[in-house]
């Protein structure tokens, strides 16, 4: 088995021509043939097209062509966001073999990058709560989390240097931290939901994991819509006061997060503990609202007209938003504008980051796909997260740190958690299986 | 059987409480039942779906909201547009159970003015050339046309009321005039293509099929993105000096379209012979090659990875325009842009409508769709065409002329060709199935 490469490793290797597209990609795929059939990471895989673009670029780089540090990373894209000419299942059984006629706009600017992409990988039906097939590569009793399941197990597995995510509740960093991978669940708006399947549009976000933080920042440069202006990063941290509005911490996570805290302070980390706005209490309320009122407007008709293609779970929430009332609705529009101003101002001057654990604990068992409350109010705030293993548990399942950034600082929010990385490198052991 | 009603006649009844929408819905389904197993117009057809908005448009119309003209009318749709809930199969094997997740911007304006959506009527593959397996209503052995094929065939049968189709060459024009339907080819750019499979994208325009030009004028209202000023119609027609340049006239049309000139000219129609522009000589092979070249840019890599999903005509036409260089494309593009002046400007003062046959003659057999040689330099010019039923072979098939307007003058065109259908209206013989 070939090492364990981060794209930025990679890509100083293909760059400087010593390691060529096309062996990469087949060091992905032998893990694909090592680890698929336990892991079932994927919901369709095309070695052909894959081979094909790795040749090209393979090629291309042999004519002194460097696309740049995406040039021949393979890459997987979750089966919720088009590719051409590959399948766009959304966990959907009647869709399995809908195949998309165009790229979405995110990856069509990843090839266009020179990134390799490999495949779909699995997602729960349409985004939402329901177990998917696939398993945590670090217990496979244990779930990978949701709904981004498949892209978080298999970078796990090093089948692909990076993918494509996506999250309305908690779906990007909730597998990542089960699975031990970085993400980022960028500003909401800062890339664009062109070719991909709506769960909520109001918090809808795409985004990216990677096995580190410089890899996440790679692949959100190729596929942001407009960069911003640097910003100074201070190496400081905020912890919400009221952690425990965000519900029970196992003690696993508590302690992770305890000598996390430790680490980084005896490292020049500054500390701050800070109050949420009033808002805050009743945002996991009004969330689930925008998220069950955002289901049943796309799926409402279809669902009452082909109810066996919906699983239990996602079926519930489309029912509870088939049921809120305009007025209820209109109670959460209002409360989420109002705390979205909020939340923007709670930032203290000087201080831009908040810190809080990226679940309540390690991943539970295979049934669930494990609890999203410490990402929800962040996909309902549209700020930037960033999810960052900093432990493990006992039973060797990665922890991982959530990290918060303020609107539109996604780049200062990258910056910041590869200066942690630097500060707090966790040693990866080798994957169980 | 139920009578034939346009969708004029049916909108009269349904207003006026005569017609409920399920029962024209019933009356469509009828027809589907009696004539679908030897025309085969539909790739899909939703039985629940349609019957459940013909359910709710009946509802409607008792709780006193009548939405317009298009309320209730069971229209079909051509199956490179995308449906919401339904496979786009575009004529591909592969892309058969491809379900859309979003209706195209002209489907959704049709369910807006409260048009019902059967299903979808069968494309060529790719809205190319290759036989479907569709046959001409008026005569088993013959083709409907292509490529909307489906659409000319269901609206001649009466299985719905009218249709959504698509032009490159001359793909609406040919099939409306070979199944004696009324087609509106607007001009390019006056309806979306967004939700629209491209086969070249500067050539593509979405139009209408119906059973008059009244028809055709409701229906493109509801879909042209924005409406044009009033115009004055005059009843003077231009007759092309050079129709040999379009190719060899069949007697039979030659016949039909002089009848039509002296019917007309009797009832104060005037005509004029008129001289094309000298770059009309070279549009057929530079129309062939954008078309090619749209081809090959679209589907060139999908061709060469999946050759099987391609039949032989239009895998030529991709072949052919991934063997076209860029240097005779470029002049391609030149003579395009230049033509499209040219012949704007080649419109007499006072003269709005030229007038041609639609086709060389009537459908020739089914193992061709027939020759598009009088259409596809009206898609080159994008200018709007209509196509009018003027008479029948003596096999009893259709016969039809092509109306030619000025760019962006839509509106004129219909009025005109209503005053036209009603100047000659042709008597309709029952089908013969």
């Amino acid at each position: 088995m070939s090492e364990f490469l981060t794209i930025h490793e990679a890509a100083a290797r293909i760059r400087a021509g010593k390691l060529r597209p096309i062996e990469l990609f087949e060091q992905c795929w032998d893990r694909i043939d090592r680890y698929e059939a336990q892991v079932r990471a994927w919901a369709y895989l095309d070695y052909d097209g894959a081979r094909r673009q790795a040749e090209q670029l393979t090629q291309e780089w042999q004519r002194n062509h460097y696309r740049g540090p995406l040039h021949g990373i393979p890459l997987g894209i979750k089966d919720i966001i088009d590719v051409f000419d590959m399948p766009t299942g959304c966990g959907s059984t009647l869709w399995a073999t809908s195949f998309a006629r165009a790229d979405a706009e995110c990856v069509r600017r990843l090839r266009q990058a020179g990134a390799i992409i490999l495949g779909k990988t699995v997602t729960t039906a349409y985004a939402s709560f329901d177990p998917p097939p696939t398993r945590n590569p670090w217990h496979l009793e244990r779930t990978p989390g949701g709904s981004s399941s498949g892209s978080a197990a298999a970078v796990a597995c090093g089948m692909c240097l990076g993918a494509l995510a996506t999250q309305t509740g908690g779906s990007i960093t909730r597998p990542a931290s089960f699975c031990g991978v970085v993400s980022l669940k960028p500003t909401w708006g800062r890339v664009s939901v062109t070719g991909v399947l709506p769960l909520a549009p109001r918090l809808d976000h795409v985004g990216v994991m990677a096995s580190s933080a410089t890899d996440c920042a790679i692949l959100f440069d190729a596929i942001r819509t407009a960069p911003t202006a640097p910003r100074r990063i201070r190496q400081r941290l905020l912890e919400p006061n009221d952690a425990a509005a965000f519900g029970l911490l196992e003690p696993t996570m508590a302690e992770a997060f305890a000598t996390f805290r430790t680490t980084t302070a005896t490292r020049d980390w500054h500390w701050h503990n800070h109050t949420l706005p009033p808002s805050f209490a009743d945002v996991r309320h009004y969330h689930y609202l925008l998220m069950a009122v955002g289901a049943a407007a796309y799926h409402g008709e279809r669902f009452q007209r082909r109810p066996h293609d919906y699983p239990p779970s996602v079926s519930q929430l489309i029912r509870d938003g088939l049921q809120c009332s305009a007025a209820d609705y209109e109670r959460a529009l209002k409360h989420h504008a109002q705390f979205q101003t909020d939340i923007d101002h709670s930032f203290p001057k000087g201080w831009d980051t908040f810190a809080t654990p990226a679940a309540p604990g390690p991943a539970p068992s295979a049934d669930t796909t494990g609890n999203p409350v410490f990402n929800a109010p962040w996909s309902y705030a549209g700020l930037p997260t960033l999810s960052l293993p900093i432990g493990w548990s006992r039973e060797g399942l990665p922890l991982s740190v959530q990290l918060i950034g303020r609107r539109h600082h996604d780049e200062q929010l990258l910056q910041l958690a590869q200066r942690l990385e630097a500060t707090c490198a966790i040693i990866r052991p080798p994957l169980p299986l």
